[in-house]
């Protein structure tokens, strides 16, 4: 199909229907292949983990073991973090240590504690949201579904709103936020958004950081999952930092801003951090103190070992992002050649973190999504990029080309593209019935 | 003092003067020896921890890090647990593997999710309990004060149930929980139970497992903390295996059991585990999905790596307990010595665990607690054993003697008893005003 650049809606009838038997058979031809191929997740490679794999000899039966402070880590105490680690953790968010508690291995947790803590407890005094009749988020989409899942999971009603390449519409954002005092929190990932790879403009974050809700105990959920993962070298994202910004503005108390090591060590084995103002820290450390007897200080020494500081993580996700780019690439060339001008479909490019956003045709995406599946390859479901897994328009789909080799990717994509193509085919013919 | 084995209550006012006058210019000579000494929590010893160093060398570059079930434990997946680590772990409670959940770094934080869960979400289908007027726990005391923490943040009232060296008052606990359907749950350590090292006895447990509780919801959390930790030889208690009896009497839901290798391991950076019926372990499993990408699988394959099996959890102990051991006996050789025959003080001998409970005349465990911090020596806080904090005969000291060497050991009890005879004397000499 290549160099077709005749697009699809501009065809006849006839022209589509002889275009969908080359595509069916090419197809069929692609099924036998037997291909097994996952990209339902941003996972990360086994070659990108073996990369790290000193990261273990980071600590051994030699290695001091006392933190900065004076604590052993491997004892009780630092409940809510060493200070090496609330340093290192805080300037991967580009905030104080002071503003940093760390947690344990997955910011998703914290992130899910604390809306816990929010509906049994309130927030700062707030009345706890099971006591309420409504609680509401909005939910930027495309988005991530994990955020979604929690809100979801506990019961809070999600107000879908509109992704822009700034960030979300902040018009929307201030507006409802100012008129509901129902609506108590907001879902980010500021940098290289899940699944689009924008990254919020300083005017987003200043309007954010300047927001009038109506709650009191709205908050802002920044999780700033992707704050140093970039792709190129020559060309990366700046965030703006939304805490100083908030302080700034008379509104210290209004974000939670999380981050992980969990794609910069090991998924699942890294450690987490939560950067917030004195009393909301105060907060979440009154909780912990219940809940925990403190984190693993262990894993937090090593990681510090290991990296050393900031510099030590750059260098390490330059490296990262050697694994990464060929596949971003590979994607992004199939893409190219294969689907411009044919008007199926539009994509973003990334400057960073683990994903490629495609725009198929309305009512397309669950339909592709099938197809692929059909053939060997299996992608994030549709619709899982918006609240209740709900796509309105049928037609967002997350690509996730960290775990694949670049091979594979460009095997990948290749199905992709045809599966693209052909359901879009079929969805024309159906219009033109 | 020693030698002196008239009770004190047998003394006449001038007798109890003379002593006082005796005692406290002890207590002020021991003041002035400037000792600095924890026993507040049971925090491992320094070189119980140097002990198990090589530890961090189970892990390293070279190790494969597949797990059985061939998942990388870099990676996400085997979200509940990696198959050895339940296995290791439900050996240790003495349950198949495929009863067993293996979570974070610590059982507590489990116990704390398990509560928050059942408050928001209700338990296999029940009413959440943020929608009752009233929740209620038995505490069985003197008790582990992070149990009553827990419940007390929940804001769930509380009911003392004596403890006895059976266990439980087992009468009570069955009265009440067939009459009260506001009680959903009651706080067990079963075994070497927190304080006084009491092992529940087979008919304590058997009665657990067919206790017929009006509450559908009602949950026996039996955190089975000390299982592995004899400190002798010889002679060593036996529990029997709660989630069999359960299933045997027809209750296969009511209990979950909890345990952590945070005093085998490393406090803090240890692994923890949740073992329950299928029906339970769905429902933890469901919320789990929500709020983790899974828990630390690197950690548990380094314990499964350094450990082996139960036999090697075995060996480990029992150099632990060599550890331990002089430690107990310094401070029983001490109390025995000191206050046998006194009429001022018992006390517990365990065979295991990491306390001993002291109980001393009514209303004298604030002040003896107050003298010994006065000296420097901090003692965990006197009613901290009982929920609110709130020992009703301010009895109740728990002795802690994990931390200090067994030399400081012998010091620390020392100023204890010596601490315990002066507050006793001026107790009765204001009676007998």
């Amino acid at each position: 199909m290549r160099g077709n650049m005749k697009a699809y809606q501009e065809m006849s009838r006839e022209e589509l229907q002889t275009l969908r038997e080359l595509l069916t058979a090419e197809y069929e031809d692609a099924k036998k292949k037997g291909l097994k191929l996952d990209m339902s997740r941003g996972k990360p490679a086994v070659a990108q983990l073996d990369m790290g794999n000193d990261f273990l000899d980071a600590l051994n039966t030699d290695s001091p073991l006392k933190a900065q402070d004076g604590v052993d880590v491997r004892n009780y105490g630092d409940m809510d973090g060493i200070p090496e680690a609330k340093k290192l953790m805080g300037d991967i968010m580009g905030v104080p240590a002071e503003n940093v508690v760390v947690c344990g291995n997955a910011s998703l947790t914290i992130m899910y504690d604390t809306v816990s803590r929010s509906v049994t407890h309130g927030v700062l005094g707030s009345t706890p949201w099971c006591k309420l009749d409504k609680v509401k988020f909005l939910c930027p989409a495309p988005g991530y579904d994990r955020h979604f899942a929690i809100t979801q999971h506990f019961g809070i009603e999600m107000i879908t709103v509109p992704m822009t390449p700034q960030g979300p519409d902040m018009d929307m954002v201030e507006k409802l936020t100012a008129e509901d005092d129902s609506i108590k929190g907001i879902w980010c990932v500021p940098k290289y958004s899940n699944p689009q790879g924008y990254t919020y403009s300083e005017e987003t974050v200043r309007r954010f950081a300047n927001l009038k809700p109506a709650a009191q105990d709205f908050r802002i959920y920044w999780d700033n999952a992707y704050a140093v993962h970039d792709l190129y070298e020559d060309r990366r994202d700046e965030l703006a930092e939304i805490l100083s910004l908030c302080a700034e503005a008379g509104n210290p108390d209004m974000v939670y801003e999380f981050c992980s090591t969990s794609k910069i060590s090991y998924a699942g084995s890294g450690i987490s951090a939560v950067a917030a103002s004195k009393a909301n820290l105060d907060e979440i450390r009154k909780s912990m103190k219940i809940q925990t007897i403190g984190h693993d200080k262990v894993n937090q020494l090593r990681h510090v070992r290991y990296f050393r500081d900031i510099n030590g993580i750059r260098e390490h996700m330059k490296k990262h992002a050697a694994w990464m780019r060929p596949k971003f690439d590979a994607v992004l060339k199939v893409l190219d050649e294969e689907l411009s001008g044919l008007g199926i479909g539009e994509w973003t490019r990334p400057n960073g973190g683990y994903f490629i956003s495609f725009e198929a045709m309305d009512g397309c995406a669950k339909a592709i999504v099938a197809k692929c599946k059909e053939a060997g390859m299996v992608l994030t479901g549709a619709g899982a990029t918006y609240p209740y897994g709900e796509d309105p328009k049928d037609s967002n789909i997350r690509i996730a080309p960290s775990f694949p080799t670049p091979e594979e990717m460009t095997k990948a994509a290749a199905l992709f593209v045809l599966c693209v193509k052909l359901v879009s085919v079929e969805k024309l013919l159906e219009e033109k019935k």
